[in-house]
């Protein structure tokens, strides 16, 4: 296959690492080219970075010169992943659009644009025909596609077997997220360990609207998508976990399931819609439903798939709703890095990428 | 004022430390017997107990010697604490009573029982009224009376304010619970370092019903308690904190708030049923509404007022029910021992308990 | 009592915030000026500082209008104590001293000043003396002293007794210090959750140059301090600790003790040299030896004595030199604002502080 | 190549786990028997164990019956592995070698005794000579190999090179333990969370002593080891880490070297005696030199090459005595199941164990 070269615009910062950490032996993208601020162009990566992935930093990598996050520096790319901080990703995204270099971002600025889809490749594939719709690149060229919050690509994985069975209306959810989410340095130790912050800040709105959108339809003419009316209560606290966003949900369908074995079976049976596309970082099995009550967990299972797999567990009945359950993803692989390669990878398959 | 001798049962358990802790320097009661399992009846206290309260073991308790849990060893007491293990608490609490001695206990065992009040003194101080109902003493010297489960007493003194005010329907509850509530040595280091375990035996169902009894109302005649119908659905986590235990709530009330200052007017005008009564170990400030977003959290707030104080925050208006908010207690303290020792000064000054 | 007015440089820190929050009722010394850097300056205090404490923010404290770190700013106290950050604490302490107000400094600057003491009151009251020597202030009234590392604290009120008994030649040490020594937001908790840091910057230096003069001898003209020649290897790491520094520490002796017991007896029948003089925050017993082998821990037993405990375990003779010792003493309390307010109680006794 | 069938003593432990984890994908061993307790035996391994480790229990594994750890119930295998509790080894392994099982045994019971090798392959492969003067087992056949306390793997391994170039004569160590080496359930966490406990029973006395014989030489009629007489005092910590045991370390070297390059030079130029024979659990680089400040660390770096690294960094000259540093090595992997695998596959290949 034809390797496609890749650049990574905030190259630098946790997410940024976290791209080169999981694109290291990818058989598709070979990263060629890294942007970062002003500070760091200029300098190679090994001195920019302060490498904080647990694998090594690959050779290459190290002594790649980190260039400046505009355009102009990144014409021999075939497209960019952003992990761009959204104080400056409006703008540098946008750019890099009109310039004709596709930008599959993980920066929460274009996910509520409307011809921006808002992409978990098991849950709407279909939504990237939005792509056509955009107007950043007159010659048709670039365009932007994000992947949504780390909390939001779980709950929806979890939900979309549901939705397509029994339809889902009203959401009540506490996370109980890593510190890894906050990027680096981060949350300060001294907030964090032995105790929990029962509030993280732009994240509840996030978790409420994204699903909205992720698990709304398409319109017949491909130009738009209705959103899924899900009326959602969310709270978000900060755990001393390290990596794992654990979530717990309770759920009114609009069907009501004769048993929990029912629902039991539509997860199970769900089948993926990127089954047999052999993209390289999709999971054998995107969700898996566990049995026993004290499953899943943040650190025993946030790993599990390399990181791409939705853990679902403590599935029941419940006396308020319908069903509640947990679920669980890793939020800076599932829930970011590695969701926008699956992303990059669906647009491989689909043709929006070309080398 | 004359001091009452008070007994432990399971004094070397990790309850029963507590209540050593609590009652060293108690203006009312002095600790003169310890009772606890066959292995270290006949040990001093020193020798039977892996003491491991912060404070240091006072002297004059090390030195004493334990006895074991049966009546005929207690007749010098004037009422005991029970800090006993569920698996014989039945029989032995139901034993002393029986033989004329009050049991102001911890132990789940008799939380249900019709003639036992489930007590929080500022939440239902009349259901002591139960205690004239109860036949385990035929001389009528000897009851029992129970303190709820530790995540219960924080989730009833928040709800006490708003059940008077608007009513409360239906909860959706997610606890994070502190380490500490499982008892010594409960969770294993390898189990909850850097994790989350979403489930915790036993717990949500007593999450759910008792506060059913707790802010129900006692009928016309003292005899028995209608419960409050709440409809509740709840997920108790264990997190990596020592002390106190966090819950999310969203709550469906009965008559809508006019704004989310009418629910926080209520909680803030709410006043105590014990404010002038001078009970040794109630807070001044039994619920404290934080405005801050970051706050309650558990290592920061749960020894307000010397742990006997309940928090509350993150209070807003939802968009599924009406009121959101998260609330603290300390598990140990305000949910265990402290929260028993309070009911025993209630009871003293009602009436129930004589020296 | 006359009370003294005491200003707080570098009020905004964590160093200041501790300050403050110990000062809340102190019998001598009341906070009447806050300063901070031109950023919080003419902020009041609530505004200007993000309160970690978990004690409530003093509403008189919380009112101030914090001032700019300048001498005529001050001109209305009696002395003040300094947590200054140490890139600017040579240029202000100087200046302070040099205006003629004492300053109690917690910063490290000064510390290896031949005329300023860098004083542990139970260790060398006397190098006080010291001060006479001092010419930042023409008219002798401004001065300047010093509480050395918070690892150094431990460490030489544990060694006093040794070195006064048998003379101690060399030490090898591992610190293992909790986050707090690294101030706020200090150490990212990606970077100790789970996890041990082997490398604290510009720790271990301090850790072996500070007790040599601190256990130093003050000549006979009470004009400089003979500094006592003991070889250290220090080896600092940080693990996930809140409070409290723990060491591990091997001594060679100069004169070899008959037995442990020896040992033993020697530190448990040390006299402070502070018993009887009655200063405020001095601890009843300043050194605290434990027999059990478990403690002491940095969670249990930091906080011994209002957090201005020294404690010391695992005593026992080495096959390698010829004791071994575990010590510990809380970094934020007896290893900083705690020592320094110490210090000035000291200074009040011993007639350098004046209203 | 022809594989193994090999068994496991002590399966559902702790060790037994991590065996049966470690061995799942083993190009030479099967295991095809897995022995426990009475209380185990008789049913199969999924009921029978409480899983912990983090990978999926393989399903030819959950469906074995446990067997009593008794020889005649282990004629079908080739060897055995034991991760036996001490109480029960020196009986147990003793039996199996008897009856011409050979033990490769990650136990205590046997490590002092001395004709059975205590062994690490990078460090003194030739120890295994000492077979020959076993007899255990009259017909020759069964033989007990151990291998040593987890601190003292990445010492020993670590000091190998300094042994050769320098000779080494003095030690003090410190320990910061991971929990994971209190097997489970182990460490209570509320003994632990953002604590340290300075001490772990049985501990410092392997720490000096196992390495005495490890580095040891063999005779020259390989029937004895002369022990390397090194004086070592150690202190062995408990800190919140799950997995891997930092080591500081100084030390008295024989011959001084010329400077600190010179010793770096001799660690980066060591050269493995394992070098070249490709089994399958040697890391290619045994002992890896970090020269960064903060390397290495426990949850950084205990993983790497699969957990058989032994990680050295902050190598300087020390005032005291000759060399500092530290040192790091995966306490269950490269300290216990991992080495002991690893000892495997070298009597494989030295033609002690036959298929």
């Amino acid at each position: 296959m034809t390797r496609y070269r890749v650049g990574i615009l905030g190259a630098t910062g946790a997410v940024g690492q976290k791209f080169i950490a999981l694109l290291g032996r990818h058989p598709w993208f070979t990263v060629s080219a890294l942007g970062a601020s002003e500070r760091s162009a200029g300098k190679t990566y090994a001195h920019a970075a302060n490498w904080i992935e647990p694998v090594e930093l690959p050779a290459p990598i190290a002594d790649m010169v980190v260039r400046p996050c505009e355009p102009s520096a990144f014409t021999d790319v075939d497209f960019v992943f952003s992990g761009l901080d959204s104080s400056v990703a409006t703008e540098v995204e946008g750019a890099f659009a009109a310039a004709g270099i596709p930008v599959i971002s993980n920066a929460k600025n274009y996910r509520e644009h409307p011809s921006v889809p808002l992409l978990v490749p098991e849950v709407n594939p279909d939504h990237t025909a939005l792509i056509r719709t955009q107007t950043f690149d007159p010659k048709g060229k670039g365009f932007i596609v994000t992947n949504p919050n780390c909390v939001a690509v779980p709950l929806v994985v979890a939900l979309r077997p549901l939705v397509d069975a029994f339809g889902v209306e009203t959401l009540v959810i506490t996370s109980l997220q890593a510190v890894s989410g906050a990027g680096y340095p981060g949350v300060p130790s001294m907030d964090i360990l032995g105790n929990v912050i029962p509030y993280i800040s732009g994240e509840e709105p996030k978790i409420a609207s994204e699903p909205r959108k992720l698990l709304g339809t398409l319109n017949a003419a491909g130009t738009a998508v209705d959103e899924l009316p899900i009326a959602s209560q969310a709270t978000a606290t900060r755990v001393p976990t390290l990596e794992g966003h654990l979530l717990t949900v309770v759920a009114r369908l609009t069907r009501k399931p004769a048993s929990i074995d029912a629902v039991r079976d539509v997860i199970r049976n769900w089948k993926s819609p990127l089954a047999g596309m052999e993209l390289p970082t999709a999971p054998a099995q995107p969700l898996v439903l566990f049995d026993d009550h004290k499953s899943p967990q943040p650190r025993r299972h946030s790993y599990a798939q390399d990181g791409m797999q939705v853990s679902m567990g403590r599935l029941r009945l419940s006396e308020v709703f319908d069903v509640a359950f947990v679920c669980l993803g890793h939020n800076t692989v599932r829930g970011a890095a590695g969701g926008a390669i699956l992303n990059a990878e669906l647009l491989v398959k689909q043709g929006f990428l070309v080398p």
